[in-house]
């Protein structure tokens, strides 16, 4: 990261702002009248992954398919072009994100590279979020997550570095050679001429709350101090970065229950898990998509003997999620905290359903699905509090799109009779309606599968009527929340 | 098929509609005031298999991945959640569709399984389809396809069999087992109890228009007469389906310079090709998508030794479509037609961009984007005519979603250095945009892609807006198109 725009300096191009941008601002007051200090809130929610086959599948499990989802019943429905370019070659289109980029487009409008973090492609120039805006023009902010609250979507909220796997101190300081995930690079960000790892960077920063989990990053030691320590009564203390963080007034969380009781008049760092929040569902068994077994003689030749799919499997509680806080209560804390503290201005908050993504790269639709139901839970909670508070604008869309698809359990061509399977991996749901969802992961022979490209669904309340396009590309997601939070910022370059 | 709804006997029913059904006409009357004589028209456009990511790689590589097609620019944007039966148990709902029974749905309103052509899943009734309502109500009816007109999405709108096989007399009358595709049972459908094949059932019916491929159809004996010839002229002669249709007050076109000369008081069969029409374009030298071959290192262990991705590759013009009307000309000659014949009513089409869905069974990019140009291009004709004449509403949507992803040229993992590749089969597109579109085909080992699960996209012209919710159930695409004309139809089943 390059410090271009540091927070004086944000302030200072604010009040040189042109007459053109506050003419736009008053262009917006006479288009919508609004009594002047009616505060402006905007919730955007992150299915991290979640396309259009995301949706399908969870629908039908949790649901049943001839019925909606909350999500579904969002009056609003719009696709957003997801855009990222070569970071060698920022002129040239690359055709699938990931949530780096993405985040990052969504978050401050600008289209670059993968594995970017609130950074330009190419010149690793510092772009200003609309955090950073919205609270220099008096908003509060907001993040929850499920991921590491350093992860790759939160932190392009709230951070910039070149690489998203800059998250902590030690990462950065790091000389040993990583497998996986491979070691980022880290030295333009380093500190003092950096501003330091993602994690230092929000202990240093001003976010009003950020919620999720990532304890391991957040107790990673500063630059130059010594390791952070965790006193049996469960207040964190230490040199590190928790120490940083309480020494700028923030109260660092690391207890569910004191989610409840939060203080209106302090910032909070909730950490909950020591890394990725553990996802409410599994399979059976723990049981992800396998293999296609086959008979010898289909393995001499393709279209010979038989093949035999895995056992169909349902979705159970996954034991490792029991302890850890729903994606639902760290949104109603954040809501309430943020309310608390909006002034007449409103807030900015993102909350994030990480492991939609997550689960699909491992292949676990059972996962991905738990995971779309903890959003329709937080989205519960944001529709809620937007119909007592007028003007709250509510927006729910992916990142990008993932590998899963729903394929038939009974092939097309069944009465062929030669066999036909996937060649990736498959899981057999059976679903409550009685009937046998079949999800394939076959975009690549690595542990992990890849993201798509393709458009991905954009759902907005009742708020969003006549604002938000039937098509818009991903970094204009930026302008349109910005522009309902009427905030000012340099057009060039939106 | 069995006849429990004869044009005879639907007549009836409408003449003894309940008032409840009455009252709702008048209701919409209410709601959106007309003047009574005014002309209402539907043009349904439906790209067979154009799921999200069909549209995305199009339009990538069409217009490049930060424009507009011209699809991208309708003002409304739905979503449509596909529904399907299990033929024997039609309680229990299947996650994937066919175009047969997807089809259905829009033209009727009731799901019913995978193969059937108008009819009701494991009962074999026939069920009434939006042309049979709003031609005996008094509007023209009209469907253009580049697939057969006797495939199943355009058979949907114009017969009744269980089984989207028995398309010609031959076929029914054939003992001959067929590997692929496998023989249909027809029996139920045969004549003289039942309607016969698909193709007999549009020479003995009354659409204004069908215009598409599918000579060798029309060429097949209906059943006890004889083969069906061609004079040197051109003209269609013969004892077989095209001397049924000429009898039936049908003009049978084979020529495609007649498309610009119809003659308004006849209704015409226009088939131009023996099959479903040649893609406008295919890849490099009929290259499709292709293995990513590997070295002997990592067919030993997959995480070892090194994969090489096929060669990069342009679409370029399919030297076997230069001779076939283009979808747009078919859709021009149909709306001209319909227009003359439409009286103080109105009109039906329903338009099928058919290979979008063909060319990706087959592995095949270039086909399914050279379609979709078409569907663009048929668009425009059918947005031209809207705006000069009022209430035509426009219905651009899919019938089911497609194998065809859009995965990372170069993989999210590059950096781990480990060979990640798919494990079916991908097309590496270089764009006009300068970057390479990785097209990846994975459902199956079968020589035929699968369809998918997936929602899929609904768009409407400015008619639609107020009209189309943001997301639909397929059978309720029936419904908002037969109430949009102000059909009388039984609302019960619906």
């Amino acid at each position: 990261m390059r410090h271009l725009f540091t927070p004086k300096r944000l302030a200072c191009a604010l009040l040189t702002l042109s007459s053109a941008s506050l003419l736009h601002a008053a262009e917006l007051n006479t288009a919508k009248p609004v009594i002047a200090a009616q505060a402006r809130n905007v919730i955007l929610i992150i299915g991290d992954g979640m396309d259009s086959h995301q949706i399908s599948s969870a629908r039908s499990y949790l649901v049943g398919s001839r019925a909606d989802m909350l999500l579904d019943t969002l009056p609003v429905r719009s696709a957003v072009q997801v855009l990222t370019v070569d970071e060698h070659n920022p002129e040239r289109p690359v055709y699938v994100a990931d949530s780096a980029n993405s985040a990052t487009s969504m978050a401050s409008g600008e289209i670059t590279s993968r594995g970017r973090i609130g950074t330009s492609a190419g010149s690793d120039r510092d772009i200003t979020n609309i955090v950073e805006l919205a609270q220099a023009q008096g908003f509060a902010a907001g993040i929850v997550t499920t991921a590491n609250i350093t992860d790759a979507t939160p932190a392009s909220f709230v951070a910039h570095t070149a690489s998203r796997g800059c998250e902590n101190p030690n990462i950065m300081r790091s000389n040993e050679a990583s497998f996986y995930p491979p070691k980022p690079d880290c030295d333009a960000d380093r500190k003092p001429t950096g501003a330091g790892s993602i994690a230092q960077q929000i202990v240093e920063g001003s976010i009003d709350i950020i919620l999720g989990g990532g304890y391991q990053h957040l107790a990673a030691t500063a630059e130059g101090t010594e390791t952070t320590t965790v006193a049996e009564d469960g207040t964190a203390e230490g040199t590190g970065l928790i120490t940083l963080a309480q020494n700028n007034d923030f109260d660092v969380v690391l207890d569910v229950e004191k989610l409840n009781d939060l203080d209106p008049n302090k910032k909070i760092i909730g950490v909950f898990t020591d890394s990725t929040m553990p996802t409410r569902w599994q399979g059976t068994d723990g049981r992800i998509a396998e293999k296609v077994e086959t008979s010898l003689l289909n393995k001499v030749y393709v279209m010979l003997g038989s093949a035999t799919l895995p056992e169909p499997m349902s979705c159970e509680a996954n034991p490792e999620y029991a302890d850890t806080p729903s994606l639902q209560s760290m949104t109603a804390a954040a809501i309430k905290h943020l309310d608390s503290r909006k002034g007449d201005k409103g807030f900015f908050l993102m909350v994030e359903s990480a492991s939609i993504d997550k689960q699909s790269h491992k292949r676990n639709p059972c996962g991905s699905i738990g995971e779309l139901e903890q959003l329709n839970e937080a989205l519960k909670i944001a529709l809620d509090y937007a119909a007592k508070t007028p003007n709250t604008l509510i927006l729910v869309t992916a990142d990008h799109g993932q590998a899963a698809q729903i394929i038939p359990d009974e092939s097309l061509f069944v009465k062929v009779g030669i066999p036909a399977y996937t060649p990736g991996y498959v899981a057999r749901l059976k679903t409550p309606e009685g009937s046998i969802l079949a999800i394939n992961y076959a975009t690549t022979v690595f542990p992990a599968e890849e993201h798509t490209g393709t458009d991905v669904p954009l759902f907005a309340n009742e708020v969003g009527l006549g604002l938000v396009p039937p098509r818009i590309t991903q970094p204009k997601l930026f302008n349109l929340m910005a522009d309902y939070l009427q905030l000012d910022y340099p057009k060039a370059g939106h």
